[in-house]
C-alpha cells in the first residue's frame, strides 16, 4: 500500500519552526492549496505555515512535486497572485514539496487534494472507485501524529468521509494501537476555478465544512479562519461531513441541469426566428433569473462531467435502501456530453454533408482563457467529424499539446483556404479580437459559431462581405 | 363572435378627455394592470390616461367589471398599493370598467389580458387551446380605431402574435375594408407577481417587449415609457414578438425545471443524515448560485403549472418542422405534480398507512400570503390522501371557500383531538408564529413540515416535549 520515495524529507528542512500543512495531492486544486496556504499570514505578518505539497512517487508525481519545490507552479499559471504567493513562499523557506510520505510525520494538518473519478458500472449506473482515494486516506492514518486533523477536499460521492474515510483512518490507528478518534477528519470542499482568478477563488471566497466530531469542525473553522478572508466571506458550517460533500455535488449539478436545460431551447430558437442570446439577457435583468445560462459548444472540464453522478453513487454505495435516482443529473450528463454532436449536426445540415469536408476547429480547451482539455467537447466533437469523412484542422491560443488526441497545435491559424467551414467553438478573447475577414481572405466557408463568440455586428459584417454566418441558439441568420 | 351587452358604454362617460387604455380580460393581471395603468401620471401630475377594464358579458365577467367600475379591486387585494391607486382613478374619474366592447372603439391602446390555457392532446402533447384568446383579439380587430396599438400581455405559446394574432387582425381589418397593419401589434409580457409587492411588480420592474413592426414596437415603447418606471428599470426590445414570447415561457420553465431538480436531492436528504435546506442556505452564499430553489409541499397558481408546455405547444402548432421536445420542461411538469403525491407517501409510511387516518391540513393556498388556489398542490393531495382512505381537516387563515372542492373552509383552526398528522404545507406567516404545542394540548399527532415552516428551535423543542417532528428535504429528526 505504502508508497516509497528515493527522495526523503524531514521537517528539519524548515529554518523556522511553524505548524505544518500537508497538502497531499498537487493537481490544479493541491498545487493552488499550497500557494494559498503558505500565503497565510500570522499576526506578526511572518507565514503563518510551513506547507509540504506531497505528491505520489510517479513520474507525473515527481515532476510536480520537483517544480513545486523550485519555487514553480506545476502548471501554466492564469493567474499572477498564484505564481507571485508560491516565489515568495520559496525565497521565505516555507514551501516544499515531496514524494515521501515521511513529509506527514509532523504535519499538524493534511489535506486531501487527490482525485477521485466516478466511472459507469455495467448496468450503466455510476460506481464510484473510490480505492485510491482510501489507500490515500490509509497513509494519512499511517503517517499522522495523533491530534491532527485532515481535511478532506477532494468531491466525493457523500457519505465517503463517514463510511470510508472514518473507518480507514480508524483502522490504521487502530494497528497504531491509537484510539479511532486520534486523527481529527473534517470536509471542507473547494471552488477553485482556475482562471483569472484562481488564488482569489480559495483565499477570498465562500467556503463551507463540516466535521466527523465537533472537535475536528472546530479545528477545521480554525485552519480556514488562517487561510481564507472569512471576515468578508464567513464560513458556514453543516451539521454533518455528508451534508458538506453534498453540498459541492449539488452545486456542480445544479449547473450542470441548468446548463442542459438551456439546450431544447436552443433548438427551438435555431427552428424559429428567435435569438435566444437576446432573450436570455432580457430574462437576467430579473434577479432571481440572473444566473440562466446560455447555448454553447458543450461542457468539459473536471467537474461538471462527472460530479452529478455522485450523488447516485454514494446512495448506491452507502444506503442501506439502495440507490436513488437522479433523473435531472442523468439527463443533464447526456445531453451535456451529446451537446457538441448536436452543434456537429447543424453544421453537417449547414454544409449538405461533412464526407469529405475541411472544418477548421478553433478553440479546444474546455472553457475561455485556460490550457486544461480535460473530457472537453472539442473531443467529442473531433473524434464524431472525424468518423463522419470530415477533415479537421484544430487550433486554440493556449494549448500547443491536445494531450486526449496526442496531437500537437500550432500556435499560428491554420491555413484557412478550402475549408468548408470554420467553427468558432470557445469564446477565447483571441477570438472575440480576431479580424476574420482578413484571416480568411478569399475563401468564404461556413462560418459557425458555437458559442456566442461573435457580436451582432461581426455577424452582420461577415454577411455583407458574402460569409454565411450561423450560430447556436439563433435562428437561420440572426 | 361578438360579444353583446345590455349595457352600452362610451368614453362620454369620461369627464377629462385623455389617452383612452383599454384592459381587455380583469383578471389577477389585467385588474392589477388596470391599476398600474390608470395610476400614471402626466408631465403635469394628472392622470395620463383614461383607463376601461373591458370583461366579457358573463356572471364572472360583469361581477368583476361593476366591482372595478365601482372602484373597488375585484378580488381580495394583498397590496394597499392597489387599492389605493383603484380609489385614486375612480375619484378622479379615469378609471372604468364595462362588458361593452364599444368600449374599445375610442381606444389608442388595448391590453390584453384574457386567459389561455393549454391542455393535453389525444396524444399526450400539449396543445394550445387558444381559440377563446383569437376571438378576443378578432374583437379587438372589429371595434379598434385605426392606429390603435394592441399590447399582448397574456402568456402565449411562441409564435402566437405572428400566427394567430396578426392574422386575425389583418381578417378583420380586411372585412372593414382597412389594411392589414391598420392595427399596431406588439408583445409585452407582466411578470406580475400576486402578494405585498402586486403593484410594484408591474410599475417598478423590468419589461420585455417586441412589436410585429418597427411602428408598433416604438408605439408598444411609448406606452411601457408612460406607465413603468423605465428610469430605473430600462425596457428590453427584443427582435421578434416570438422572441418576447418565448422569453416569458422560458423564464417560469426555468423556474419549474429549478423546483423540480431539487426533489431528487431532497429524497436524498431524507434517506441520509442531511439537512437539505442548511446545505442549499450555504450553496446560496456563491452569487452564481443565489436562485437554487429549495425542496417543498408543491407547485400550483396559474403559471408554473402549465408555462412549461407552451414552447412545445408553440413549435407543434408553429414549426413547419413539427413540434421540438422539451425534456427538462415536461419532466419538471410531471415532478412537480407529483410532489405533494411524493410527500403524502412518506407521511403515509411514518403513519404506518393511511386508512381510517385523520389529517389535519394547513394551508391550501398555492403560496404563502395570498388566497389563490388554483392548481394547488392541496388539492392533489386532499384528493390521493382522501383516496387511500384518510379523513382530512383543512385550513389555510386567507381562504374561506376552496373553490376546486367546493368546501368552506373555517377560520378557526380545527379541533386537533384524534388527529394523527398535522401537516404543514404552507409557510403562512400565520403558521411560523402559531404556538403549536398550545394549539394541540395533549394530542400527540405526527408534525410534518412539508415546506419548512419551522424552525430548529421550534423543533427541538416540540421533540422535547413528544412529538415525532419530520420535514420534506430533511433526515429523519432533524
Amino acid at each position: 500500500m505504502k508508497e516509497f520515495t528515493t527522495k526523503s524529507f524531514s521537517d528539519t528542512q524548515f529554518a523556522v519552526e511553524r505548524d505544518v500543512v500537508c497538502i497531499q495531492g498537487l493537481g490544479f486544486v493541491g498545487a493552488a492549496m499550497a500557494a494559498a496556504v503558505s500565503a497565510a499570514c500570522a499576526a506578526d505578518g511572518q507565514p503563518r505555515f510551513n506547507v509540504v505539497g506531497v505528491e505520489l512517487n510517479t513520474p507525473t508525481g515527481r515532476v510536480r512535486a520537483d517544480r513545486l519545490d523550485a519555487g514553480h507552479f506545476p502548471f501554466a499559471c492564469p493567474d499572477p497572485k498564484i505564481s507571485h504567493a508560491i516565489e515568495t513562499a520559496h525565497i521565505a523557506g516555507n514551501l516544499r514539496a515531496t514524494t515521501d510520505v515521511a513529509a506527514f510525520r509532523n504535519a499538524k494538518i493534511a489535506v486531501v487534494d487527490v482525485h477521485l473519478d466516478v466511472g459507469l458500472d455495467a448496468s450503466g449506473r455510476p460506481s464510484a472507485s473510490i480505492n485510491g482515494f482510501e489507500r490515500a486516506i490509509r497513509i494519512l492514518g499511517q503517517e499522522l501524529s495523533p491530534g491532527a486533523l485532515v481535511m478532506v477536499e477532494t468531491t466525493v460521492p457523500p457519505g465517503t468521509c463517514a463510511h470510508v474515510a472514518a473507518p480507514a483512518l480508524a483502522d490504521e490507528l487502530r494497528r497504531r494501537g491509537l484510539p479511532a478518534d486520534a486523527i481529527l477528519l473534517a470536509h471542507s470542499y473547494e471552488r477553485v476555478m482556475p482562471g483569472p482568478n484562481y488564488f482569489d477563488s480559495i483565499v477570498n471566497f465562500w467556503r463551507v465544512y463540516a466535521g466527523h466530531t465537533l472537535e475536528a469542525a472546530d479545528a477545521c473553522a480554525q485552519f480556514l479562519n488562517a487561510v481564507v478572508n472569512t471576515k468578508q466571506y464567513p464560513l458556514r458550517r453543516l451539521g454533518s461531513t455528508t451534508a458538506s460533500e453534498t453540498a459541492k455535488v449539488l452545486e456542480n449539478s445544479y449547473r450542470a441541469v441548468n446548463i442542459a436545460f438551456i439546450e431544447e431551447w436552443a433548438r427551438f430558437a435555431e427552428a424559429t426566428d428567435v435569438d435566444l442570446f437576446e432573450v436570455i439577457d432580457a430574462i437576467r435583468d430579473r434577479p432571481t433569473h440572473a444566473n440562466i445560462r446560455q447555448p454553447g459548444f458543450g461542457v468539459g472540464g473536471y467537474c461538471l462531467t462527472k460530479d452529478p453522478l455522485f450523488a447516485a453513487a454514494g446512495s448506491q454505495q452507502f444506503l442501506n435502501s439502495g440507490a436513488l435516482d437522479f433523473p435531472f443529473c442523468e439527463a443533464a450528463m447526456a445531453i451535456n456530453r451529446r451537446m457538441p454532436v448536436v452543434n456537429l449536426d447543424r453544421i453537417e445540415a449547414l454544409l449538405g454533408g461533412l464526407a469529405g469536408k475541411s472544418v477548421i476547429l478553433l478553440g479546444i480547451a474546455y472553457r475561455s482563457e485556460v490550457d486544461d482539455t480535460r473530457y472537453g467537447p472539442a473531443e467529442i466533437f473531433y473524434r464524431e467529424a472525424e468518423r463522419r469523412g470530415a477533415r479537421l484542422l484544430c487550433h486554440d491560443p493556449h494549448v500547443r499539446h491536445w494531450s486526449e488526441l496526442g496531437m500537437q497545435i500550432p500556435a499560428e491559424l491554420p491555413d484557412p483556404s478550402g475549408a468548408d467551414a470554420v467553427v468558432l467553438a470557445v469564446p477565447h478573447r483571441a477570438y472575440r479580437q480576431l479580424d476574420l475577414q482578413a484571416w480568411l481572405g478569399s475563401s468564404r466557408p461556413l462560418v459557425y459559431d458555437a458559442d456566442s463568440v461573435l457580436d451582432a455586428t461581426t455577424r452582420a459584417r461577415l454577411r455583407a462581405a458574402g460569409f454565411a454566418v450561423e450560430s447556436t441558439g439563433r435562428g437561420m441568420g440572426l
